[in-house]
């Protein structure tokens, strides 16, 4: 039984206490908060101890992991402080916006190899992992293009995004990781452009909405990724795999479907999933189980902080792109 | 909140059960089974007492509401003694397979005027209930025709088929009653046909494994039923109304999809729900919450005793006309 | 070479005269109408002959074959004026609309065996020849069900119906032909219903316009049949075929696809094929260059009167069911 | 009754011969090719007459219009004795691979200003503009992302890429223009990537056979083409506008639909038309008929000139997108 403390009693939180509490080999000991309220009123709801600070959940005994799903500014301290406890560390993305910072927690997770996981958890959607091991299994030949479309239903508040580092690094990244993973390169050089349509307010902040971003692959494979905040008819998330043998796509998801035939149109009543909490749900689930299972019986973790680190410097290529016009290679670790 | 007592610790009294442990209006304070054992395990479960004596807990005070899970031979008993007592009533369907013993039930539950609701879970699905409003809604016009694809993906044990009183009563009434549920209609008159061709020894109990019934309504709209025991693709489970406006159908519902491309085909991995209990999960869950809604609020329900007693003439009438060869008026109460 | 003479000029003697014209291995030389104009008019299209006496066109040592097109209540006598002449003969279905002059038709064929098809075109669409040769291949296993939808986008002139055998004679015919077909039996007996729904004129011819078949088959399957004479979404042809192995679905063609996606709905833009000239199109191409070929190379014709003797046998079973609302045995030649 | 000379007596040259003749408004009077025998065989199908001599066909006073389908080294000659002969002209694209040439059409068409079409045969296809009419019509409200997916079933042979400008001046050039006539737009910028992985063959040419580009629009929009010389299951053809209200979308046409169930898998037996040919059949009929309607009523032609000008430039961007690496401004006329 793993004993765990989950750091952060926001939306993100509540989601891994929900997914901790169904997982049979683990047990949520502690749920911190900066304020007790919120912290209490997460771990009344299964059973466990609140606490306001990080350092007695992480130092207690009887803990095995953390779960960090607090405020991206406060990750790099709280995986430091837990490496040095030796505790195993599940880190919600980013590790952080700045790289020189995450090149510093990949230094602590060097010298203190605690098992540590990335949130990354969209590689856990059954439909994209399914995906995945059919381009592995060779199934479209070598893989030529890979195209993915991810588009949120409507836009966060401006406030969140003024600290979100912008729309590569906040949004973008995502599929960036899972472009690297399901393709298994590392770009070369990346082409991004990127506009303001959808809200002035985020052009004020210097930020884009609408975005399409091509990764040329050591292979010669090509990647496109484009991106909207707001996409009027649900959570767009798609994702084509084409090669030598064939081509594979997933498919949106939707929560029924009725079809309906009349004189001048054939409609569907079938609304896609409305965001990334539903639409994802699953992965969210079986992030947490990989994770538990990987600290249980000490086996290697694959999405880690190489993958966070990687991803990054391709988003970072991304946002550098669209200012400066031109191909810039990712500076990899 | 409404405390309930669920008869049965088997499939159906687990799955009851956990939608009761769901629903915040109700708390769940006895599991009733032939054996403590299997009583004690699921009342565990959710911190419920166990007991094997249905009318300790009828009989309890505390208790306002009673879900009758049990195998169907028990089911009148159970209701009798539960009318007398005055508590609310939830049963599996059918009531039971005699026509007789239903009329009994009937003049029982208008003696002993309860909240009784019959459990015709599939009018709960929510793509379902969405084809019905639309159709109520005059989507299609004047209703035509209704045509439901239902098959299993395999047959049952003999040994339950023995009992089971025939494919028509046991299997076909879920049709039955949607059919007259969406059209708002009672046949006229049925023909039905059948075969045993998924296993002879369903042949060999005078069964049938494979039918196709035809109902003519009284507005000159023309129902079709088909069923079969096993379909090997999974749970197909469709329905089409036409009319004079246009067509509605509802989609089986798949896992997740995942199309693939190649110089020779197209494939679709996208497996089916596998059967009831997954394709119908929700619409086992709306059925309690209606329930528990009726029996808090005091309203009318409308899945009750008269519809299973309709069903149960309609499936009796197919089962005639397979054996006469002719159409058959079903005789309703 | 084969020379032929088109008899009729109408609707589906303009279709053969246009399919004669594309195939390279026969001629059209006459094209025989009862008023000249209307001959001339599409034999001069084809630089053919018009002429309006059948008897000079089928004694013309220079023609090979007859393609009849004509009205039904002329069929018999063409047929035996061209049988004596040892010419070989298309005919439009049905041969006619009593059973004892197909019978006498079959006679007249069995003493002059000339080569002889009859028009049940549906068969030669490549979607439903697809189906059954994977039918036949072993694709579903044994069959169990065979399922055909055919609604008409509208009714034909009430003048037509007065003449045309009612319902099942006129049109429930050809999908009774494709479900032997298909499934290479003869049903043991029909069951039939029907309804008035469409239009009050057709009913008053004591017709029906929307209609139900089932049909069960010596080796247990059972076939389903809906119709209607409007379906206002388009001409509506499905056919599904379910066996121990599997289910083949065809699907409606549409004229093009294009979908739209907005806030409340997803539409598809996709108007189905208009009605029978357009969706079987390829089909009164493809018999016309079956018959030249079997002509040629005095090949056996697999569609044939017997086809038409057995489908009208199977069509008068479902009228008679209609009435005595039994299941009625058809009578077999 | 427009009289015309088709130029060319290849593949090309037999299509608009066929669509010719199809057309009610005008008549094929020569058939020109650099042999007789060539320019004999396809006017003997059309009873025209055959000649080697492009002069001797313009300069014949009963000619109305050419249609250019020879080698496109010839067409800036052709077209210039044609202009000055005051003849319309209908041009197979591209007017030339050099600019500096087309520029010099341009000239000659300003000085002798005849009607003028330029073979963009796509826009015709009737799936692609209803598309566009849905956009003007603002059923995505403002555009913001476009595009494209535009896949051969295999390259041509090698000797004609030789002569072919490069794949983004063979090939993306169609997309640019659908691109550009859709947003009604012209890009400000264009960043292209591309690689040699179909044939080791194209990249000795120095050519690329996997490309992908991506154009910043003035308002914003941000659009996308991908493009691959062998796409194994077929001519992948397909469009998506998505916009502040919504999306829509092209699908590819299948030659007809065969849905199979078994217990592993559904496949779709549905085969893409094999190629342009055969795809974009109705639009080469569509693009001549809406010539000889110009031609007759003497309208202004939409498709011209300036089209295939813009599309040459940035098309020419592209290539050198992928040369330097960086964002191109196509120099416009």
């Amino acid at each position: 039984m793993i004993n765990i403390a989950v750091i952060g009693a926001g939306r993100m939180g509540q989601i891994y206490c929900h997914n901790v509490a169904k997982n049979e080999h683990c047990k949520l000991v502690y749920v911190v908060s900066r304020t007790l309220e919120s912290a209490s009123k997460l771990a009344h709801k299964y059973q466990a101890n609140a606490c306001t600070e990080v350092s007695v959940a992480i130092n207690n005994e009887a803990i095995d992991a953390i779960i960090i799903a607090s405020p991206t500014p406060t990750h790099l301290d709280i995986v430091t402080m837990a490496a040095k406890a030796g505790k195993a560390v599940f880190c919600e993305k980013p590790i952080d916006l700045e790289i020189h910072r995450v090149d510093q927690c990949l230094q602590t997770l060097a010298q203190y190899p605690i098992p540590f996981m990335l949130g990354f958890n969209r590689r856990f959607d059954p439909q994209i992992s399914q995906l995945r091991q059919a381009v592995l299994a060779g199934d479209v030949g070598d893989l030529h293009m890979l195209l993915l479309t991810s588009r949120d239903p409507c836009p966060p508040p401006v406030n969140y995004l003024q600290s979100s580092g912008g729309y590569f690094i906040d949004s973008t990244v995502h599929d960036i990781d899972l472009m690297c993973w399901i393709s298994q390169e590392l770009p070369l050089e990346v082409m991004a452009t990127g506009s303001c349509l959808v809200d002035p307010k985020i052009g004020e902040l210097g930020d884009i909405d609408t975005s399409m971003t091509m990764m040329l692959m050591p292979s010669g494979a090509i990647c496109h990724v484009n991106n909207s905040r707001r996409s009027v008819y649900g959570f767009d998330q798609r994702i084509e795999a084409f090669g030598s043998k064939g081509m594979l796509q997933t498919q949106n998801q939707h929560q029924h479907s009725l079809l309906s035939y009349s004189s001048d149109q054939t409609k569907m009543a079938s609304p896609l999933e409305y965001f990334f909490l539903e639409r994802y749900e699953q992965s969210y689930r079986i992030i947490i189980d990989e994770f538990i299972e990987a600290v249980q019986n000490k086996t290697s973790i694959e999405c880690n902080q190489f993958d966070g680190r990687n991803a990054l410097a391709i988003a970072l290529a991304c946002h550098r792109s669209v200012k400066e016009r031109k191909a810039i290679a990712p500076v990899y670790c």
